[in-house]
């Protein structure tokens, strides 16, 4: 076997300890379902994966250097209390992703300081909960992340999240979304940062069992392997030597090379 | 007349105080440079244009809401004291170009915050400062910011940028420059950020006189009119009623269309 | 008045000749009811715009160099007869659009072999015709092509196309539809290809009056003046003389500066 | 092992049976030199690879449904008789890349039919042979194609390619090379065409020895990896059954959905 693929889930894990209805979905939390259903699908391919887990109330929210040096893909599902989230560990995990740290954003993520921080926009869009039924098409087939599907994937009852989504136009589009109560939605989408890649993916939510389709788990799948990084590399901003011999600046200019009158402005 | 561009130029002006190099080249400022650039180019296209300058020890960084509400387009040279700019100046920045404010930044302004909370990456590079030449090719020659130029701008005497540039991959690439030394780099760029468009221009420097350049200051000229905001508009995350009617969900959700039981786990 | 825009509309004008439910709606062929609007709207707007129209049965389907040089945007409808237009038409076509004519594809042009010609994939897509609703989902409202609208424009009985949609990604994502039956589809888009704009919407079709909807015109009007050239450009693929002194080649490359032995394999 | 790569070089082979120069440096050929290339860093990599051949001058230029359906990436250098190959064989090979070969094109390739063909431009550029240096500079390091490379190459003696370079903006932007003669130029450039995926290289010439340097080699061997698809797809265009039950249109609809009068015009 390979070297394992080494994923961290990172969960939010409000709702769950709070929320009759929710518990009853995830008992010990999205990011244990999200685990499991990784682990399933990792054996029935015969590939190895190291999971961990990470959530808000642990200290340091359960993130630190070391652990993030150690995760290839790291999982993110927020909703209600994005705003808890220290400042530092979305520094932290920013600076991961620039240097190679796959990241996968779920959902309500689409607000979580740190998706908000890699992408630069407001990241808002429509949303409703009425149940209803969501229809995701797949736009590149041949997509790494969209293996094993068929033309769509259907939810019977879902939140809607509607058009228009406000993020950078994604590098590429892999799912849009059509909605029975009338709208569509750039579901499934990835974007580079530094050396990290970004996949952000719509369906879930708390108070629908979203992570217990086995094609929804097949993209979660699909997603960590693609965004695996190939190397991590530390950021630098050299002052470097010249690589082919430079003449010597004209006398106004000081033996710094640089400007030391007015006498070149053009 | 047509409605005039409003622009507003930025910046940091703490070397053209201290430096007597740099206010032998910019003795009013490098915004007062552009400033007086952007005045002649109007006025030899009859192009109605309003100019504004503000910065860094100005109270507030000379910018504010309503200063920013009547602007078209922000300027923006920064270089020594990016961390001097507050961050509820950032934020009010990166709201207005999220509605639609057009944003140039030039030269050293890759580090600003502005630009690197728009781009979500570090924007570091390579650098070198020995008064070499350096030949900006224009790569599109049909894009309005190239209209006006030849096959490329040679400048004699420059501070060398070298790849790699961390940024996210431009919405559209339209200068590459080659340097004496041997590198080249991404020297014009653009993006789009919510409503907002984005040029980042590489040339200027304080210690050469790279904004008295006509050729420089014609592209200066053609971004503020291209990155020009065809509207405002204010961010908003609304809950929508539905456009389609909907069939009731099944009993084991609530009024409310969400699940209140796991009955429903798929 | 400044100088009119030059407009080109291109029709395959065969059904409306043969079918009484299509000459119901398109009595005088489809390019006429869309230059009337485009007339409509300039006079509305106050800008000049000249209107010519060419179809497939005339002398060299009503195209010649003269004209397209003459154009500054050509409009292309297609459907039953794609194979019947002339390749050395497609090569011209092809060649100003390289050269900076702007090129507004609509609805079963998508199977034209212009856009295939320019875009390189199939094109191909899924269709159905059952007089369903669909609702064009505006994603980038700051766009000058979607300027005037609101949120969607909603069309009551159109064919439906739905994804996927065989095309390289598009540059800029406009307008993603939403049909009653069950399917999505990116109905807006746009790409640059050698000095030329393309759009292609989807809209359309010669048995539904989609040309007669106010906010389909609207949109008509807004892509002409987008897709309109700052300049035209001849193709070229020069030899050039070096701009800086190159050192003499080893004596195993030749006067031509190619190779003369093998002593220089790495 | 896992399953081979199944590689193809396709190669013009007429400079290599008429210069004596182009003799001395690739003896057996261009495509000889590649698959050896290949063969050599598969086995460094413990990993398998099938190389197969073809040439301009053998019968239908060496390629056949039956080969192309057995290749997983199809390399491809040309130059003096582009307009040789026989636009059926351009027909194929176009097909196989819309539905999932890799596509690898080489330098002087970027004048090729398939190239052109797939891109939907001229793929013009400047030139100059003076076997004056190149350094391509790694403009995303964390590219799988960059893997194992230092942050640029540098080739001694070089024809230089110099912008603009006519192609649609690349999917990614992998190299950037810098001349010694003061050109730059897009070295390393990707884009996805239906399911497939198309590299072009600039390095090559028949004249230098550029496919003997270890780093080219290895930038061709990651390619080939990089391009492999994911599946094989055949290219549909159906008329599609509603997914979801459609109103009754109104009566002045016929049964096939379609307008029947002009009742209905907006």
């Amino acid at each position: 076997m390979s070297t394992p693929l080494r994923v961290t889930i990172w969960n939010e894990f409000r709702h769950e300890t709070k929320n009759p209805a929710v518990q009853a979905i995830y008992p010990d939390g999205i990011h244990h379902t999200i685990s499991q259903a990784l682990q399933t699908q990792a054996a029935a391919a015969g590939s190895a994966i190291a999971l961990r887990t990470a959530t808000l109330d642990e200290p340091n929210h359960g993130l630190s250097e070391e652990i993030l040096a150690d995760t290839d893909v790291l999982f993110w599902w927020g909703h209600c209390a994005h705003g808890a989230v220290a400042d530092s560990t979305v520094d932290l995990v920013q600076r991961h992703v620039l240097e190679g740290m796959g990241l996968v954003v779920l959902h309500s993520g689409h607000f979580s300081k740190i998706f908000r921080r890699l992408l630069g926009t407001n990241c808002s869009l429509k949303w409703r909960e009425k149940a209803e039924k969501e229809r995701l098409w797949v736009i590149e087939p041949s997509h790494p992340i969209c293996q094993g599907l068929g033309e769509y994937i259907e939810l019977p009852h879902t939140e809607m999240y509607g058009e228009r989504f406000d993020i950078p136009t994604p590098d590429e589009l892999l799912f849009i979304s059509w909605f029975a109560g009338g709208e569509v939605f750039r579901s499934g989408c990835t974007w580079r940062r530094g050396h990290g890649k970004i996949f952000y993916f719509r369906p879930g939510h708390e108070t629908y069992p979203i992570y217990h389709n086995g094609e929804i788990q097949r993209v979660l799948y699909n997603a960590a392997h693609w965004a695996r990084p190939s190397m991590r590399k530390k950021d630098v901003c050299p002052n470097s030597p010249e690589l082919e011999p430079l003449p010597k600046p004209p006398a106004s200019f000081g033996s710094a090379g640089i400007v030391q009158s007015a006498k070149d402005i053009q």
